[in-house]
């Protein structure tokens, strides 16, 4: 009777999500499909509609200008009406394997496709997501492997003066064991907090797959919020749903350098409430764009905190009006951190194409004239998540070994 | 100089999102705009339109016609196009406190908010949300008092052969301190899964909120996956990005009763891996509608377990064919449960208009024909997430008292 009952209850609610769809217009067809041969087709069905399109990473870019040159925006494609108002495009050719985005444009509104539940938030922009896998994006799949623990926490900062919010990955092993283990502070860029690694960066997919394969030693990733101003993600600090920009007003509050130097406070709280490797060679620090800059002037300001430095799609430069000594005595920090001090590892990554390269070149010349060493990866494609994935895989296989 | 080139930065990514914008359509508007006497407007740039409409539960509900009687939809509201081609509609009245779900119709097809990051999926369908705090919904915001940890978490279920997923709070100071504490195990219902309490039911803003006020003993909070068959959420497991549906065709394979009887594994994972008091007087269940069948069967099941029990617009009833034995000799096992070794709450809740009231009112009978002890809660409204949030700040505060 209980079944019968529980079956009833389902059943209305397989005829209020009818209602809905009917009232909501909702279309049951499937979307994104990935044939066998890695095909796609997207279908979105808007009877009314007079133009659909697709737009994503998973086109063949458009070339839009803009005053520091051309850059990559996402390609377009029409779909085409089938009966009963369903429109679909099927992409021409397989997918290459990879985490793509994408949106539907419907008579010139972008909107998410009903169809798919998937999606990821970067600053302001929430797109759809679909994983074609083999290669390297299986490690951005969720697989048949041991799975770490992903926590979002909080600690105090004394030097900004307020709780802040962080993201941890411990690895599969961590409550059963008593192991000790190493630390990976990972860093994000501009108009990204403590989500973005986790949710656009697959951090803990590619570090337990990484892991399971033996490619990477187990450790704790520790993904931090790096604006100074900032309590926690958009929607997660007590300033509730406001709309996330790329920089927010309050941004002007925070000194110079008050991130870099109130780092120390981070590393601190992990090794004190987690079961840690403690001293330098246990210790790596990377980031992404303004999180490069982050690893870079921190590892410079701390030269005794990383041995393992990762600089993904940025790089570091004097300012020679700082008073904040983070910056002050640029090439005399980079010497002490490069050559007294001589980390395990400095790594660089960059795309080809990234509109960073300007600023790069310098660094690496910089680098190369002091002959300080380093390892550079450079790789196609320009400012953008696909290549932070990559570098992240490259990344975390060369730390603590 | 580095400054300098971050500024340059970011010019180019506002030009990109610009472009971005110029390219999509993407609406520029503030929505939802909450204004100071809690009327909300609701705006859509979307030239090209003919007809605008908002769905959401802040509308008068719609009367939808099902099999069981009259289901409330959300009602539906037109928004009127002004200047630039941006519709706009604005409650004739302030709404009162609450979390709210919305999402626009544009000419027959329901999207999101493309000004609005912020939502939530329940189940296949992902709609936005906004908060109109005060009152009880003032437990539903993140407020400036110490914040929990929210970990995802794995555990090892020998009885169902599978790895599977869990979401654990454990409270502010849970980290620092050297304290054990109690554990409220919180279940989800049909179609949902361990992502559903902590974002539909805001557990974590909730408990943060109650334990701040004194209101609420500090607590660990366990939100399992009820689905037998189902190692993890929707995306969250190597079945990666599939559609998630209210019932999945791997449903059928998991024996029944297969996740009540695998509960002690769950709290043996707990009791193992964190800093708890055990005992049944340190612990609680509570679950909602597929969720409450689970907490009533697994507290009757396992009577020497949970001193707590909460049960949410749900209720139990015997299966006379079932040969499982956590269904077979119900109303012994009841009487164990409910007189021989009482429990300190047994709580009941349910909303006056919810279709389970049919099949609650008999059990209702049935405990007071019996003379056992339980306390019920009743409300306006039916089987909707609002009142499962109310449910828990009514009792998280009766628990290890």
């Amino acid at each position: 009777m209980k079944k019968l009952f529980f079956l009833s209850a389902l059943l209305l609610m397989s005829v209020v999500t009818f209602a809905q769809q009917a009232l909501w217009g909702g279309a049951p067809v499937v979307s994104p499909e990935i044939h066998d041969d890695n095909t796609v087709t997207f279908r979105l069905k808007a009877p009314k509609a007079i133009k659909v399109q697709v737009t994503g990473d998973f086109l063949p870019a458009i070339p839009i200008e803009t005053p520091r040159g051309i850059w990559e925006g996402p390609g377009i494609a029409d779909l085409k009406e089938g009966k009963d108002g369903v429109w679909e495009y099927t992409t021409p050719e397989p997918l290459a394997p990879e985490l793509y985005m994408y949106s539907f444009i419907v008579d010139g509104l972008k909107i998410m496709d009903p169809s798919n539940v998937y999606m990821i938030r970067d600053v302001a922009t929430v797109t759809n997501v679909f994983i074609i896998g083999g290669g390297r994006a299986d490690l951005y799949k969720v697989n048949d492997v041991p799975h770490g623990t992903v926590s979002r926490m909080w600690y105090h900062s004394p030097s900004l003066n307020m709780d802040r919010r962080m993201t941890i990955y411990t690895p599969a092993g961590y409550e059963t064991s008593s192991k000790r283990y190493p630390v990976f502070y990972l860093l994000h860029g501009g108009g990204g907090d403590e989500e973005a690694w986790i949710n656009l960066g697959r951090t803990s997919q590619i570090l337990d797959n990484l892991i399971a394969q033996g490619k990477a030693e187990p450790m704790i990733v520790v993904m931090t919020n790096g604006n100074p101003w900032q309590q926690a993600a958009a929607g997660e600090s007590p300033l509730g749903f406001v709309s996330p920009t790329l920089r927010s007003p309050e941004a002007a509050k925070a000194p110079e350098g008050a991130f870099e130097m109130s780092f120390p406070e981070v590393v601190k709280f992990i090794e004190k409430n987690f079961r840690v490797k403690k001293g330098k060679k246990y210790r790596a620090i990377a980031g992404l764009s303004m999180g490069c800059g982050h690893a870079a002037n921190i590892s410079r300001y701390y030269p005794d905190m990383f041995d393992y430095v990762g600089l993904f799609s940025g790089s570091a430069s004097a300012r020679p009006n700082s008073t904040c000594p983070v910056f002050t005595d640029f090439e005399e920090k980079l010497k002490i951190q490069l050559q007294d001090k001589k980390p395990a590892l400095y790594y660089i990554a960059c795309g080809k194409t990234d509109f960073v390269q300007e600023g790069l070149k310098k660094y690496l010349k910089l680098l190369d004239e002091k002959g300080y060493k380093y390892e550079y990866f450079e790789n196609e494609g320009g400012h953008i998540w696909r290549n932070w994935r990559i570098y992240l895989t490259e990344f975390a296989p060369k730390i603590f070994k």
